[in-house]
């Protein structure tokens, strides 16, 4: 019987598949089943919970980290991290038991990540440093063009300053850039304005995915992008609104970026028939 | 605790919620929420199943149906019938040994449904006698235009014959028609395109919604619209292929249309959180 939990962080959503022997399979098209919306549970990804000791390649990681995240795209593909995902997957770790609430580590592909997770509320988890690659590029979406910053949250992203975030108007296509020899992996990009002070609004076109409700990378770069323009010191809290809710950040005076937001637990249960694995 | 288990119909999917006493809340705001694709469990609509004697207004249909399939479209509001749902409503009834496999009858809004039910495979409803209004409509989509075939399964339909279903194009803004009175409360539109003898290709638009992976109603409209214009007798089987699978349509010696196709349930458990109402 292969159980299961589906839960959300900002509605970035996810199916979450404890395997604490790691001994499940694994295979993108079982991925790629569980997560179809219409013909399986439906998800943006998958989150395999398996304890770090007995995840090949990452078993270093067990002295600091109980837990591993080996977390797969809706498309079975392999990803390192994700924003989202992490606080949803701390939630579980603390709602079963399998940890208590307070600061601990989780394993991921990009390292280990510490997490902050009350018994209830917001969950934290530090994201790493933004990094400022020179290059810059213009970003082109529906007929409009403008500039946009560059930062790299282990992934790159393009911030685009609008006055309002309908401005991106429907995004069905993917935006380009230029120079295309900028970005040649592709880019995420988010269109962000202004709310308040140290308030923003996002939305993202996330590369290779298209449109989302949430994005935490984006988030960050968002956050780092407006309080670089606007002159804000380190541990100045920034609140960033995405279409699927809110999230904070705030720069550390060590330069890594926290980001804070809520992680929801809505089902949970047992795989039937084909996807059904054992 | 609130018991679910989701299941699809050529991935026109559903969450089913048993309530034999008919005692669980039914506002849209919930019935939204568990059908909320990123935030809840997610799918095109609530089949809640109610014995029928405890269904206010429906309790006459108890002397030839035990049960009742309460449908719910994913917005929260009702529906009268599903083709596809009825069919996954049908197949947990007996997978759950509240029916026996064979044939039986389901009440719903739209009246007494037959159903047959095989131990495996593909399920069967009676879906009524299509009516042929008068009214034809010139329907445009993506700057084209084409005459219809306007087919009444209790619901409205205008059926395109393409050449090939890729000429729908992109659908993301609903077809319109002309003259503009003939749909008042708007129309469901099949592109219908030859496989092969008595088979036939499908795409649907279905109003207010955009377009699905599979439309009961709409398979049978555009496999009667092909009958009439290939002359087939009555008892000749049509294959239809939808985006969501393959689903078979015959018209019985007394007009009434037949529709077969597969039901799967996917996965079960409970509700958690804002979703848990008893």
């Amino acid at each position: 019987m292969t159980r299961f939990t589906k839960g959300h962080g900002t509605e970035n959503d996810f199916v979450i598949v404890p395997d604490p022997d790691g001994s499940l399979p694994t295979d993108p098209e079982w991925v790629a089943a569980v997560c179809d919306r219409r013909a399986g549970i439906g998800a943006d990804g998958l989150l395999r919970i398996v304890a770090t000791a007995k995840m090949s390649g990452f078993e270093h990681q067990a002295a600091d980290a109980t837990w591993f995240m080996d977390y797969r795209n809706g498309d079975g593909s392999t990803a390192e991290m994700c924003g989202n995902g992490v606080r949803v997957f701390a939630r579980f770790l603390v709602d079963q038991g399998l940890m208590e609430p307070g600061e601990f580590a989780v394993g991921t592909r990009s390292g280990v990540k510490a997490v902050r997770v009350p018994a209830d509320g917001d969950i934290t988890v530090a994201m790493g440093k933004p990094s400022w690659p020179e290059a810059a590029a213009r970003i082109a979406w529906n007929g409009r063009d403008a500039d946009s910053v560059h930062v790299d949250m282990g992934n790159p992203h393009a911030v685009v300053f609008v006055a309002d975030v309908a401005e991106a108007g429907a995004l069905y296509d993917a935006p380009t850039w230029s120079p295309a020899t900028v970005y040649p992996r592709g880019v995420n990009v988010e269109f962000v304005a202004p709310v308040g002070p140290q308030h923003i609004a996002m939305r993202v076109f996330e590369r290779g995915v298209g449109e989302t409700r949430s994005c935490g990378t984006g988030a960050c770069a968002a956050m780092i992008a407006a309080a670089r323009r606007d002159g804000a010191a380190p541990g100045t809290p920034y609140t960033v609104d995405v279409p699927g809710g809110r999230l904070k950040v705030v720069e550390r005076s060590d330069g890594v970026l926290e980001l804070s937001g809520p992680a929801v637990l809505v089902a949970r249960g047992e795989l039937l028939g084909r996807l059904d694995v054992g």
